[in-house]
């Protein structure tokens, strides 16, 4: 990759300029807007692949649609670099991700061409329904173009958003970015059946020469099924699928070529009623290393981006472990002696190690696509077949599953554990990925119990007795990244439920604290002591129900309490805390650290601890005014 | 309606009594069957037109089936009655949906026979597949049915469901109960479609004989596309959606022909992999008045079995009038002055009084079928597109779209109101209905009011204040049932967001209510008056933003406080309460009234208030313990 001097990028601020440009220049700006993608996150890491994938795509949008008055909805939005490159965001790029810098998804606040945000699946075909519809009240005229991934069309949400679409029959062009699988073992068939498809007359003398293109997409079929998503051979036979919805399906085409994409548009703008365009894209597109390897360029970490070389991160060949591969090794332990365990995940056997059982164990694990709330009753439906399953989620797409978790599970009594992955500040991903609210959204609900480990070991020890019998839904929440502990292979012990861990005695104050911020909080009370202040430490390890003899020994012997934890402070644990101190009449004085009333933006994991107040030194502080 | 001495229901007590039974008696049990659920329901309310519906289907199932080792899922489970019956709890119907006796949906914990227990929608075929794989696991070898409406299939669960068990390749059992379409225009391209299916030679020879008679439920097709259905439409060009979805098809199948149904099963649990038969029922079948008007007798309330005359409820004529229809007629007021607003329901425009706005202004009003995660998704989009969507939601049905609020409105500051009809206790449709979770669940999102009105006139000046620009995400929940003011009609006032009445000075106790418990609160405080406790009384009428100076007044004031809500009290309003009061410093003793940690079951609201403790005599026992 060599150091060009860019002629395009540096002149195109946002889609006016390109709309200037010829249509034949459109391949090299392109080619300079993914040049500069690689180069970026080549030292400020984020989500390439996807982001390589659709950059053609992108760009033939801008030129085509006449943003920002036309309106274009990205589904999830990690595949939205591009987009912000070219609407006036190229030179804060190197922010991305950062603190106060852009974020990784689009988000309306941040810009006027970022007509709806993101972050979770699914959401795009239901927002620009809606846009559609309220244009058709108003009497605005605008396009509206929704792009949605396979995977995310793996979402009841999208097939929600989808049967109404049809049924309205509003304007709506929904773009489908087909990057996992193209051709099925029945090409012929699905051949067959695009040929039957007409756009334009101009589009269809295009669609055979696009069809002959596809051959470089073969790799693609080693990719289909492997998730085992019926949706995919559906498609693949059945594209009609779609029409049965009421949407007219045009495809599939070739996803980089600039001059199909562009006539294609061009010729969908003026179809009227609902629409459906199949592209095929290539993850990683132009950056050979990442189509080599999709799924580890899919979010690499920096690299060289001259040889593809990523930069091992240092941390990566050392102890402590990631919380989710002590997960991912313990439930393999776990499983090997109690045939009843099952392991399931909603679309994320690497993000949450679940991978590791599926290699010893396929036949124990489901992988049901990106669909949580499926995720969970089909783990209810197991459970009530004798099974135990651990359904592995981050904490912020179980609020996707949190009536399943009410009326299937926990109403029911049904013995799942769900491990709450991303289980806190999440860091870079931002505010729609902060795993926040699930204690005080689940303390709510009768027979869940929560708990949160304060290390490794402790995690091992809950998830062994969650897999007890009787134990009903029993949440477990840990954080990304990396534990405490290098020796955290310890043999796994039975916790009986609500109870705590007294871990330091003292005399001045009380400090509760639930999950990995217990760590900060012993180093803060190891520093507090030097102060002369003497802090007692309780590792809380349950949020639900509450270690009630801890309580009533803190309610006796403490008129000043903190309670520490990795989540909102309104109904959180501290909340819970109050109410029992409150229920038993002890008139303690607590201080509740924790995530104030926002949505926490992005930054590292330590810069929020650190703004909100619960790091070493925020705790170590509030131990000092409290004192 | 003859009262007949009957000659099979008394000696038929369990599914293997059934299977004694000749094929060709099978038909006069499913009348006898019928008959008593008319009569049944005629003195004991409940769900009776959907039940008509499947009594036929219900007896072949346990015919054909070896219940209870074969499994049997119920979606929803509000047609289950002839299940309930002829699994052991005849004798027990007439407690149906009464405290302490049967509930009105299936329920694990009530009988062997109920595999899964449901009230929320679409969660059949997920739970069932969850079955059928532990099946595959555990070696066991059984049949799984799970049997889900057309309404159902709305809903975006039941499609990731689909989704999965089509690539799981599981043997499993869908069958569809389509009661509301059968024939569509398009019924020559059906036909044909249909004709090529084969699941046996047998099964050949009936089809035809099937299809024949299908003619009487032509009356069917005026009830197509009614509520704007793209499925609807779709099922019936191209019933291949489920086959590209790796489902074996068959059907249409008469489901009230026992001849025809046992033979389908039959030769259905030759046929491994993942099946689909679709049936045609007919809603209320074999009582004529509910087959003529299926809407009105879905759930008739009392009436003459004889003459289908429905005992019209002394209430219906008088005032104060429901709630539900204050909302309606507001919002048409509303409308009439604020072009932006429009009204969003799912699949409740009767059930919400959404069906009024309907009436004048359809073109503003969007029922979105079974689908809560996209109601709230796609208020959003027409939010962003600049209107103010009303979108009307039981409150535990909107557990299913909480990421849908937090994500796609609270986050991106967008301007829905929610109205959360059927929050708080419900009453007789039980635990998987009752709308208690609300208030705990959104006070930890940031960015959401929560609003809860004491009264009709308070619901209007809320609304009023809702749609008023920049007020973002506006929770307004309010109970099922009537209000208190027969003179509801007031002028319209904007209300301060965050801010409660000071309805009653006094000098002993504080409470604080939220919502129409205040009026339960409002009499047991009179009543206190006499016995010599004076008790100031706060509607609150804000969970959140609470009421900051008002709640200074109370902790500067009181040191015994009162706090009453209908919802949860593990991070409810009284929760709040005990935070503010924490942070700044109040001593005060709170009491905190509403609906402990536990599911509360069916039974009358006033039942439940009274054992809850939240009645007026509750609070007034309340009052004088703190005294």
């Amino acid at each position: 990759m060599s150091e060009n001097k860019t002629t395009y990028l540096d002149q195109i601020d946002t889609p006016d300029d390109l709309r200037r440009l010829k249509p034949e220049e459109l391949p090299l700006y392109s080619g300079e807007v993914r040049e500069f993608i690689v180069r970026q996150l080549s030292s400020n890491p984020g989500h390439l692949g996807s982001s390589l994938g659709t950059v053609e795509l992108t760009v033939a949008l801008h030129y085509v649609f006449n943003t920002p008055h036309d309106k274009i909805v990205w589904d999830v939005g990690h595949q939205s670099y591009a987009h912000k490159i070219l609407t006036g965001r190229r030179d804060q790029f190197a922010t991305k991700r950062t603190l106060g810098g852009l974020s990784g998804f689009p988000v309306m606040a941040e810009s006027i061409y970022d007509s709806f945000g993101a972050g979770h699946a699914s959401t795009s075909i239901s927002a620009a329904l809606g846009m559609a519809a309220a244009d058709d009240l108003t009497g605005e005229k605008r396009q509206v173009v929704a792009i949605i991934g396979d995977g995310s069309l793996s979402g009841g949400l999208a097939y929600e958003g989808l049967n109404n679409a049809g049924a309205m029959n509003t304007d709506l062009l929904v773009i489908l970015n087909d990057n996992r699988m193209s051709i099925d073992k029945n090409v012929g068939a699905m051949q067959e059946y695009l040929l039957s498809i007409t756009a334009s007359r101009r589009y269809n003398r295009l669609k055979n020469w696009v069809w002959d293109h596809l051959g470089r997409f073969k790799w693609l079929r080693r990719q289909i099924q492997k998730t085992g998503n019926a949706l995919k051979t559906g498609l693949l036979q059945q594209s009609n699928l779609f029409e049965a919805l009421n949407f007219r399906y045009f495809g599939p085409v070739d996803g980089h070529n600039l001059k199909s994409l562009v006539r294609v548009l061009n010729d969908l703008k003026q179809i009227p009623g609902p629409k459906l365009l199949h592209i095929v894209t290539e993850k990683g597109h132009g950056y050979q290393p990442a189509v080599e390897n999709p799924a580890l360029w899919h979010a690499p970490g920096r690299f060289n981006p001259e040889n593809g070389e990523l930069e091992v991160d240092p941390c990566d060949t050392t102890p402590p472990m990631r919380y989710q591969d002590v997960f991912g090794y313990t439930l393999i332990e776990l499983a090997q002696v109690n045939p009843r365990i099952v392991g399931v995940t909603p679309a994320m056997p690497s993000g949450c190690s679940l991978s590791l059982m599926m290699e010893v164990m396929p036949e124990r694990t489901f992988d049901v696509g990106i669909a949580e709330g499926h995720a969970v009753t089909f783990s209810a439906g197991m459970a009530a077949g004798g099974l135990h399953p651990f359904c592995n989620i981050y904490s912020t797409f179980m609020q996707r599953a949190y009536d399943n978790v009410i009326h299937d599970v926990a109403l029911q009594h049904l013995d799942v554990t769900f491990c709450l992955d991303r289980a806190g500040i999440v860091g870079e991903d931002g505010a729609t990925h902060q795993g926040i609210f699930d204690i005080a959204a689940f303390r709510a609900i009768p027979h869940v119990t929560i708990a949160a480990p304060m290390n490794e070991v402790e995690l091992r020890h809950l998830m062994y007795t969650s897999q007890l019998p009787g134990n009903g839904a029993f949440v477990i929440r840990y954080p990304r990244g990396r534990g405490v502990i290098r020796d955290w292979q310890q043999p796994m012990e039975a916790i009986p439920v609500g109870t705590g861990r007294l871990l330091r005695e003292g005399t001045d104050i009380a400090l509760l604290s639930l999950g990995p911020v217990g760590n900060f909080a012993a180093q803060a009370i190891e520093q507090a002591e030097a102060d002369g202040i003497s802090v007692e430490h309780i590792d809380l390890r349950f949020a639900k129900p509450l270690d009630e003899a801890l309580l009533h020994r803190v309610g006796r012997k403490f008129r000043r309490v903190i309670t520490v934890e990795d989540g909102v402070i309104s109904g959180g644990v501290g909340s819970a805390v109050l109410e029992f101190m409150n229920a038993h009449g002890y008139p303690c004085e607590v201080t509740l650290l924790g995530v104030p009333d926002e949505f926490p933006e992005h930054g590292t994991p330590h810069q929020l601890h650190h703004r909100y107040g619960f790091d070493t030194e925020g705790i170590l502080n509030a131990i000092r005014q409290l004192s």
